[in-house]
Order: structure tokens, then C-alpha cells, then sequence
């Protein structure tokens, strides 16, 4: 009934106003309580407002990702995908945690994860936007920008003076607030239980943002600190960690329609952004990614088709290109499909209308007008810079070459000032870059790819090419293929030994090489850094501008009785909806809740569908237990939300009315990839593991009892 | 809730009873009227019982398939793809019939079809049984089958002395019981309204099989009478035929859970084989019919890669290659599922215990043994039947030769006496196919693809070779290379005019001829009208034996309490159910019904998902007045029954409890392909047009308010 009406909206062309978009910070929480009650909440929302105590202090950033803690003891649950370095660490041809799974015995089983694993606790979330942002007033552009950085590295320094402390500044808004974040970093994880990866992983690829999805996506880990309570690298008498807050797993049942809260640490959304933005993604940027990346694809495969060597080594380019396409395309698509640029013009035009009867009106319609200037000008040359980006990340030996004489450069300078990503403590990871390209470039590849970009970039307008780029390239065809030739027969960057050698040269040395591709790198350089100035310009002057639209859309939202998130930056969010079905199309409604019956159907002896036998003769055996969802009569595996998520979710707890574990996070389904700009209603779910599934599984199938007592569950 | 039972049970292996399947034939509708009144319908089951009476008798064959009179004037409604034939017949260049629909504004502007199309109106349906059986009765094998053959034929011959008659008659029960049909032919069909091929046919190849479909296939046509009501070929002065009855098309709505019956045509069901032929199907038929078809592709594909001309001769060949494979594919895919073979060996394990306690146990047993040792016969020559059944129906020379030796043969036995296939009625169609040579033939392809069925044949154990096979191609590969060589480099058959004149030359001459390929199939025709009489001889015991069979099924469901139907035959039968959701896998429901929402969403603008744009703008402005379904609040095009079908019920009218007209069959979903072995509740449906959706186009859309009128149905 409910999707009838969407679609007799959508044809003509109303998407409702929905109350389950919003990834909250938690002091809004109170804020939105009315509406956090009217969808279930049974618990205080005043309680979770404060992420530096319980329950939100129980959710932690684990790896990239988010996790919880599920017992007093340090006890950790998050993905068997956000855990996966950690089990992989600790596999062995003779010991495959991998395949096996792992079950610590006890606490001295435990296995020590990768010695750069990291658990942040967030122990304080402050708002210091008066201190960022005083030095910057009045200033403009570029000053702006380095006055803003000059204070957060200040705060940042402050703050990690305290030992164990790990401090950062979010920016809430677009520059509108700061806040201080402070975290304890957690530095002795360990590895507790893991099932198979045909368990935690089934689908793998194929089932990746589908649904029905039926896999088992946690893992359990454990923080330990010293002795005195304090972080500590790894050392056997290390002790568990008492976190300041821990979930309760849930032993109730849910089902379609009740009542779902997720919290984590969502990476980027994009939905506040002007819809000229909107435009320019919907209109330019995903179509012109789309066919860039298709001409690409179709280069390499031309180029490498007689030479298997050369199919091998640009394999991981070209599917990490495929992959690129693809989710550029479903990203598309699901815009189009939400008519997003339509709405979103729509909505910024009635909040203009109402800027307009509003007392700042000019001051405030200016900052826009200018904020706008800026983006046309970043779009004025956005062919240029979309071919510029590409000729370096899509290259080997020129990237090689740039980045040489850029770290060169950048050496000049005491480190501190250094470029980030070229000081000091980066040159362990550029050496390991230039060892790479060894596998992953052959020469008549890469010269097809950079034909191929650069003559996109030759037949731009004269106000978008670089002096430079034409000096070393030529302005036409002829030249560039002759000079495209002369630059690969010339250079000895092909050579391992040459590349780390030019890496650890002198700058005067580089100057006067006869190497070709670092002769033409060094005219290069200076181009890119400048680029790189103009863009730095244009962040200030959005960091400085976009305040005032963000302050309209929210005085806007106001006047219509709605509270306004910040878009997504990793910070902590909390989400709330529903279990919930979705309709993908016409004639097809997904359930929200899969079962062992799909393991079973999907099950066919072959990675990545080859379901473990000790699961297969359970489902068999049908002994459940408590953990059967009564109404189905079976052993349910995963559910779908209308949570509002986006990369970086992924462990999140997904908690139930009264805040107990009823899920875990883990992907989303393909028709959501969209919703970093959009959130649609009628299509943007998320995917979480089932904890009765986990339950299940810990109980009857790779047992671990002493795990379930210590999470304060039952045996069965 | 109950597809988790059923997914339960499936992986305890069991299938429940079900009440759904069923091709009943109308003088069984008495036997089950109760179950039918449980199951919703509200109309007197007895007046469903005699198929020459109103209302069984609207219910028409036509073309291959079936439809049903809906106006005392002889109005028909059957689908777009059964009419499709009289379409195009009546297309030209310039007036597109297929492409812009056609409604007839009046009568005298309804367009004859062409003059072979036929409607088959029953006047009579009577058991012969004993006639047939009378001279049978004490023969075995081929003089069963030859007295059934005569007694057939004299039945059929007196029946059809009388004019207009066609007359046949239908074996039940796999010889258990005989019924003679007598039918009017009516010869003077005309067009009255078509929808446009992207309405009646959206979807075409792509959403064949598939569920959630958008599809009108409906076509309306009227036959027509000599004005003295007697069936006549076409005439402008003929009338409008008056038929014994018609359906009357609801005005009513409907919806999920809805009782629906529906009546037409079945082809071929399977369902009452014995457990071996279940086995022999399961294990070996589809297996090996999906690896002799991969083998083919592939041979085909290799032999035709260099050769443009070959890609474009072979392509139809290989496109029914890859169909027959992918049904193949799917039917096993269904049947294992289905786990069939298990459930038809329990199945007939029970009945055969039950037998054992029955008066006329011995006798029973004796034939049903007797049958299967005919079937292990057939069973122990499969291999060799399926090889040389291929290399004829898969060559286009080697059947041509084949084919005028065995017309030569047969020519030398009075007409009445030919072979069924080689009679004078079929030389034109003969010469039609050696005409057809040309268009799909290829020299190294046609080699390519017998060397590869004839090595498989090499490597047949001695018992299921053929002498004059051998001879012809003889026994070892390198023999074959060189015959197979000569054979094609020694004969002229790949020039048209050869073969027609070979085809006209008597027996003498061809016997004399120097022609490699006639001198081969001169050797081999005698050998393969040898099997064709073996297999006539199977055939014959079969039909004497398999009665055995049926009777011990019939007395062990009576036991049960079960009526059974016959296998279907194409003979008239009738299914009830109800409309009907389907589960095509855990966590995915497909919806009975689909609106026009889906419509847009497939609209790619380009075939077979290009919506004709008056479609598209009364989807949009959404008038759909009393048509629309109330509870979607939008208008419903086709939905799923759970109707037992199968090919032939094309053009099927669908009905409710009140016998009114609220659909029609036109196609059923990929997942039960298997359903002419084994009826499976959980996946068999069948697919309709929404007769709300016809009244919606012919009201709104494509308008034609005299023909709603005729109908007896409002005008929007």
C-alpha cells in the first residue's frame, strides 16, 4: 500500500518527506526525542546524547569501521570483514583461521592481531569552534584555510599531550562548528572467535550489496591495556580492558516492523550539499566517470590482448576500474531513479523563497552567491582536472617519476610543513609503492592509457590546459604519441633499483638527470603544486562561505518543525527506523529476514557459495532452539533496516527499543548506493547480521559457551 | 508462514499433499465438487461437467492453443501471440498491424485471417472405449498398436462423414479409456482488435518465463459462418457465428487469496510415468540432453568462427540449440529441486504396497512388470535412439537425403498406407523443407557436427550399434574422417534443384544413383524404418500394458480419497486454485499482482521495453476510472495463479467462482519448466493478463467503446 502511493508520487514527481533519513550526531538526540519516541524508542533519549558515556561509549571505531563492546571484559563484536587483517595475521598454511574459523579455548588462546590493529574508545566530544575558528575570521581563501589548520593541529596538539589520548577536530556542517574529539587508543587487540569464511564471508563477492543475503559477517575480539589500566602495545601479562560501557545481546525476538537504532562512525555523505553540486554529479561527474572508465577498461584490454603478461599484471587495474564504473553507474542510477537533482532544486529553491522574508537575507544570500562563484569556478575546469587525476592514479611509472621529484621538493622543507603524504613518516609507504609498480605495469600499457587520457586532455579548451602539460606532451596528436615515445624509451624508472635510488637522490642530483620521464616530472611538479594551491584556495573560501547555507537550511528546516544532522564525516552517529521489507520493483517485495533455508538454496559445494558441513548438518537437523524466530519456525541469519548508513557503518550495533544487540552492520543493499547523496526511502536499506544467527552459531554449531556465559547469554 | 513449512519439509524431504494440482476433465468436476466448493467456487460443478454445454462450451481451440467466446456474435478472445500469425497476415509495410495495433471500427472493417487458421468449437464428447478395444483385446505389441490404429481411424471416419465435422479421438489414461471428439471447424476467423506488439508482447524474449511480467497478450477476433450457420471459408456476405455460449468478463475485483479456475488445452504432462521413467528423465534424458547441446554449440560455433557467412546459416540452429538446453537445464534444475525422482519412487513404493492387498494384485503386477521391461528395453538403447535422432533432426544434407529415399519407399505402398509424415498431403510441405536447405547450410559445419555425434556413436558398446550405420561410417575415427570426406565431396544435394529432382525421381532411378549421400541413405533408411518398428512394437505393448499401471494409481488415490486426472493430451481440462503469491527463494516474495508502475520502470524506449507513448501518458496521468484495482489504488496488468497448466494453455480464459471471465492465460514462470513431470506447489504458477487491464486499454487507452459494448461491459 504504502509503495503504491510512492509510486503514484513518484510519476508525479513528490517524493514524500520521510522521519527516517538522519545520521544524528548524539547531543541531538534529546533534540528529536518527540520523534524518537513516536518510533519506539523505549529507552531515555537524554542517555544517549553524551557519546563519552554509556551506552554510546560501548560503540568504537575498530580498523576503519565501527564495533561494540558486549562484555565488561573487553569483549568486542564487529565484522568478520573489519577483522579479517586480524584473522589473516594469525592464519598459517598449518593453521587456516581463515577457512577453519577460530575459537579461544580461554584467554591465553587468544590471538594477538596485527601489531597496527587499533580500538578507539571516544572519551570526549567537545565543541571548540570558537577556537578554530577565531584566528580565521576575516580572512579569506587560502588564510583561511591554513588559519583553520594552524588551530585544529594546535587543539590536536594540546589534547594528545596527554599520554594514550588520540585527538582530531571534526567539522560539523561544512565549517559551520568544530568539534575536539578525544580518544583512547586501544593497542592490544586480540583475536577471541571467528567462524569459517565460508560462513562470515558466504556470498563474497557475487552477494555483495544483494539481497537476500545470508552471511555471518562478526567476529569477536578483545581490548587488553597494561597492567596499570593504560594502553600498551602486546605483552602476555597485558590485562583485559573494562571498557566504560558495554552492550547487552538481546534474547528477545524482532521482526518486520520493530523498532531499530544503529550507531557508528559513517564515513562521507554528500545530502547538504548546494544543488549545483547535485547537478554537477548527476550530470557530469558520474556520466563522464562512466565513460572515462569504460574508454580506459577497453585501452588496457586492447593494449595487453596479445601479451598474457600484461593481462596479469593490469588485472587488479582493470577490475578495480570495473568496479569504479559499476558503482558510479548504480550511483547514477539510483539518483535518477530518486529524481534526486529535481528534488533537491526544489527543496533549495523553497529555502531560498524563505531566506528571502528572513532578517540576514543579503549577508546571508551573498555567502552563498560567492559559494557558488567558487564551485563554478572549480567546474569551469573540472574536465582538466578529472583527466589530470586520472593520468596519476591510473599510471605506474609516471606516478613514480611525479612523486620522486615531489617528495624532492617537499624534503626542502623542515617536516612539519612538508605536503601531507610526503613527510617523513610517509617514506616507508612510498618506497613500498615504488617497489609495487613492478607488478602492475607494462610499458606498452601504460603509454596506451596516457594516449589514450591525454588525448581527451589535448582536445580541451586552451583555458583548461596546463603550459606545462602542453610543454611536455605537445598540443597534438603527432606530438604527443612521438613525445609519449621518446619518454618511456629514455627513462630507466622501469627498473626497481633505479626507482629507489632516484627516491633517496638529492635534489640537485634530480635537477640535473638525464632519466626522461624525471626531466619531464620536474616540469610537472611545479603545475600540480599550483593546481594544488588553486584548490586549497577554493576549500578555504567554501570552508569560510558554506556556513551561511548550511545556517539557511537549517533556519529553513526549523520554520518546518525538522532538526538538521550534519552530512557524515567518521564522526559518531546514531540512527533509528525500522526492520523493514523492501520493494525493489513492481511485483517484488524483499523480505526483511532471511533464513537457513537460503544458505541452503544458495549452497553449491563452490567458493563462494560452499557452506560449511557442520552448518549444512545442523540446518538439517533443524535444532534451533531458543533462537528460532517463532513466527517463521527457523533459524533466521540476516536482516535489512530502513537504518540510514553509509561506508564506514559497517560493524555498527544495531540495538532494539530498550538498547540491546539485536544485530551487527555490514553492507548495504546495491539500490542504496545513491543514498551518500540521497537518502530515498522507498529504497535505501541497510544489511545486518542477525545476533540470533551469531547465537545460534555459538551455541550449537562451532560452540563456545564460555563466550556466550561471558556475554551473559544462554548455552542454547 | 507456509513456505516455511514447506522449506522445513524440504529439507525433511517431504512434499505435502496439495489440493491445487489438477488438469481435471469437465465430467470429472462432479467427482471433486466438494473439494471445488471448499476451495471457493459458488457455480454447480455439474454444469461444468459436459464440455459441449454452455459454459465449457465458449471455451475454443484455436491455432495451437486455446480462447474462449466472449459475445453471443462470436466474438473470441485469445492471446496477441496465438493471433500473432493473423497479424501479420494482415500487415503490410504500410499499415503495421504488429507495430500499431489494429481496432476494427466496425464489422465490415474486421480483416479475414489467413485462410489455415482454424477455431475448433466441441459439439461432442463420447467414450469409445470399448470400440477402440474390441479387436485389440488378446494381441500383443505391434497388432495391439495396429488394431487401436484401425479401430481409431474407423471412428474418426464415420464421425467425420458428416460436414463441418472434425473429429479425433483422445486416449486417457495411457489406454485406459477412449473419447471421441467431435468438433466444429470453423474456417471464416477475422481480426477485431490487437494491441500494439510492445503492449501485447512487452517484454518479448526477456521476460518470457519471468514473473513480475507487463505483458497485454490479448487479441480479440470474431468467427464468422456461411449464412446458412454452417462453417465456411471466407466470404464477404458470411455472419457472425452465434456459439453455444460465452464467458462473460467481470466487472468485479479481485485480489491475492481470490479463487480462480481456468479452462483450455493442455499439450503433454508426464505426471502418472512410472518412478524408472522419473529416473531415466532425472538421471540421463535432461543430463545428457544439456551435454549433447553444449557439445553441438560448441562444434558449431568452432566449425562456423572463421567463417561469417556459416555464423549466419547456423544461427537459428544454434539459438533452438541453446533454448532446448536452457529448458533442459531448467527442467532438471526443477525436478532436482522438486527432488522428484524421491518423491514418485516413495509415491509408487506406497501404491505398490497397497496393490499387494488387492484382489487382482497378481495379474496387475504382472503387466506393470511386463511394462517396465519394455521400458528397460528402450531404456538399454537410449544412448544410440538419442545420437541418431540428432543426426537427422540437427543436419540439414543428410536429412534431405534421408527424406527422399524414405519418400521413395513409401510411394510404393498406397497412399492410406504411408507413413504418417510421407503421404501426398505432405510432399508440398517436403519439398518446402528441401527448398529450406539452403538458408541453414554449411559443407564444414554439417561434417564438423555429424563427426562429433558419430564419434559418440563409435563409442557405443556393440549392442547398441547398427550394422548399416557401421557400414556407412564405419567403426573407428579415422574410417569416419575419411567417409565422412568422401560423402560430402561425392553428392550434389547442396544444389536445390538436385534435390527437388531427386525428390520426383522413382525408386528405380535413385536406387541407380552414383550420388554419395542417396547411395548412404539408401543403405541406412531400411535400417531406420527397423527401429521405427521396433519402437512402434514398444509402443504398442506399452499401450496395452500401462492400463495396468493407471488402474492400481486410481484404486490407491481412491484409497487416499484422491481423484486423479488424465496426463494431459490436449484434450479440454479444467484447473482451480486461487490467486497466488509465489516464494522464488528465502527472503523473496514475488506479489500476485503487477500494476502499470512496472510498466514504466522497464521502459528502456528501445524493444522489447518500449512502451507506446499514448500507453505511457495514461499511465501518467493515471485515469483508470473503475478498472483500477482498490486496494494498490492503481491499475493491476497481468497476475500469478496457482493453476495447474501447461503448453497449449495459451489463450486459456481464467475465471472466478462465478465462472465470470477475469483473465487469461499466456505463459507461466521459469521455475516450474518442470511441472510437466511433477506439479510442486511451492513453485508452480501459472501468468495472466488482468482482464481489468484489457477493459483499462480498451476504455482509455486504445479506445473501442462498441466492442466493450458487445462485451457487455461498461466504457471506462
Amino acid at each position: 500500500m504504502r509503495r503504491r502511493l510512492f509510486a503514484a508520487s513518484l510519476l508525479l514527481g513528490l517524493v514524500p518527506a520521510h522521519a527516517d533519513e538522519g545520521m544524528w550526531m548524539p547531543s541531538q538526540l534529546p533534540q528529536i526525542a518527540k520523534q524518537l519516541k513516536a518510533a519506539g524508542f523505549k529507552g531515555r533519549p537524554a542517555a544517549l546524547a553524551e557519546l563519552a558515556r554509556p551506552p554510546m561509549s560501548a560503540v568504537v571505531k575498530v580498523g576503519g569501521a565501527s564495533g561494540a563492546f558486549v562484555s565488561k571484559d573487553g569483549l568486542l563484536l564487529t565484522n568478520h570483514h573489519v577483522a579479517f587483517g586480524v584473522i589473516q595475521y594469525n592464519s598459517t598454511p598449518e593453521r587456516d583461521l581463515i577457512g577453519q574459523g577460530f575459537i579461544a579455548a580461554d584467554r591465553g588462546a587468544e590471538l594477538p592481531a596485527n601489531p597496527d590493529y587499533r580500538v578507539l574508545v571516544t572519551t570526549g566530544f567537545d565543541k571548540v569552534t570558537e577556537r578554530i575558528l577565531k584566528d580565521a575570521r576575516g580572512k579569506q581563501g587560502r588564510a583561511y584555510y591554513d588559519a583553520v589548520d594552524a588551530a585544529t593541529k594546535a587543539v590536536v596538539a594540546k589534547c594528545e599531550s596527554e599520554a594514550g589520548n588520540r585527538c582530531s577536530v571534526a567539522n560539523m556542517y561544512y565549517g559551520t562548528d568544530f568539534y575536539l574529539i578525544r580518544q583512547l587508543e586501544l593497542r592490544d587487540i586480540r583475536l577471541v572467535y571467528a567462524p569459517p569464511d565460508a560462513i562470515g564471508n558466504y556470498g563474497d563477492e557475487v552477494d555483495n550489496f544483494v539481497w537476500p543475503r545470508h552471511s555471518g559477517d562478526f567476529t569477536l575480539l578483545r581490548a587488553y591495556v597494561g597492567r596499570d589500566g593504560k594502553p600498551a602495545d602486546f605483552a602476555a601479562d597485558n590485562v583485559p580492558y573494562v571498557p566504560p560501557a558495554h552492550l547487552q545481546v538481546s534474547t528477545e525476538h524482532f521482526a518486520d516492523g520493530d523498532f531499530a537504532m544503529l550507531a557508528g562512525y559513517p564515513g562521507t555523505t554528500f545530502r547538504h550539499r548546494m544543488a549545483s553540486e547535485f547537478a554537477n554529479q548527476i550530470d557530469w561527474q558520474l556520466p563522464s566517470r562512466v565513460a572515462l572508465y569504460d574508454g580506459m577498461i577497453k585501452t588496457i584490454e586492447a593494449a595487453a590482448a596479445s601479451d598474457a603478461d600484461a593481462k596479469v599484471l593490469y588485472a587488479a587495474q582493470v577490475a578495480s576500474l570495473k568496479n569504479g564504473l559499476k558503482r558510479a553507474q548504480g550511483e547514477l542510477d539510483g539518483l535518477r531513479r530518486s529524481d534526486a537533482l529535481r528534488v533537491r532544486r526544489d527543496d533549495e529553491a523553497a529555502m531560498l523563497a524563505w531566506l528571502g522574508k528572513q532578517a540576514d537575507a543579503a549577508a546571508t544570500q551573498a555567502d552563498i552567491d560567492a559559494s557558488q562563484a567558487v564551485l563554478d569556478a572549480a567546474v569551469a575546469m573540472r574536465e582538466r582536472d578529472q583527466l589530470l587525476a586520472n593520468l596519476r592514479s591510473q599510471s605506474q611509472l609516471l606516478r613514480a617519476a611525479l612523486t620522486v621529484q615531489r617528495l624532492a621538493l617537499e624534503r626542502g622543507k623542515p617536516d612539519p610543513q612538508r605536503e601531507s603524504g610526503y613527510q617523513q613518516r610517509d617514506e616507508t609507504l612510498i618506497s613500498g609503492q615504488l617497489k609495487q609498480v613492478q607488478r602492475r605495469y607494462a610499458p606498452a600499457v601504460e603509454q596506451a592509457l596516457l594516449a589514450d587520457l591525454l588525448r581527451q586532455y589535448q582536445a580541451l579548451p586552451a583555458a583548461q590546459r596546463v603550459p606545462e602539460f602542453d610543454a611536455v606532451f605537445g598540443t597534438t596528436p603527432a606530438q604527443l604519441k612521438a613525445r609519449l615515445k621518446a619518454l618511456y624509451a629514455g627513462t630507466r624508472l622501469g627498473d626497481e633499483a633505479q626507482r629507489l635510488r632516484a627516491m633517496q637522490a638529492p635534489a640537485s642530483e634530480l635537477a640535473a638527470s638525464s632519466d626522461t620521464l624525471l626531466k619531464a616530472a620536474a616540469i610537472l611538479t611545479p603545475a600540480l603544486v599550483r593546481l594544488e594551491d588553486e584548490a586549497k584556495t577554493r576549500d578555504g573560501e567554501l570552508l569560510r562561505l558554506r556556513p551561511a547555507y548550511m545556517r539557511a537550511l537549517i533556519g529553513f528546516r526549523r520554520s518546518q518543525g525538522r532538526a538538521v544532522y550534519p552530512d557524515a564525516n567518521s564522526t559518531l552517529r546514531v540512527s533509528y527506523g525500522k526492520v523493514s521489507p523492501m520493494d525493489p520493483r513492481d511485483g517484488v517485495r524483499y523480505r526483511p529476514l532471511t533464513t537457513v533455508a537460503g544458505i541452503v538454496e544458495k549452497h553449491t559445494g563452490v567458493a563462494p557459495f560452499d557452506a560449511p558441513q557442520p552448518l549444512r548438518e545442523a540446518i538439517a537437523k533443524g535444532d534451533f532452539g531458543s533462537t528460532a524466530e517463532p513466527s517463521l519456525q527457523t533459524q533466521t541469519v540476516d536482516f535489512l533496516t530502513n537504518l540510514d548508513t553509509t561506508g564506514g557503518n559497517s560493524g555498527s550495533p544495531v540495538l532494539d527499543a530498550r538498547g540491546r544487540l539485536i544485530g551487527l552492520n555490514f553492507d548495504s543493499n546495491w539500490e542504496s548506493v545513491s543514498a551518500s547523496w540521497m537518502f530515498d526511502p522507498r529504497y535505501k536499506r541497510a544489511i545486518h547480521v542477525d545476533a540470533r544467527y551469531l547465537r545460534w552459531l555459538m551455541a550449537k554449531v562451532y560452540p563456545a559457551p564460555h563466550l556466550l556465559r561471558e556475554m551473559n547469554l544462554p548455552p542454547e
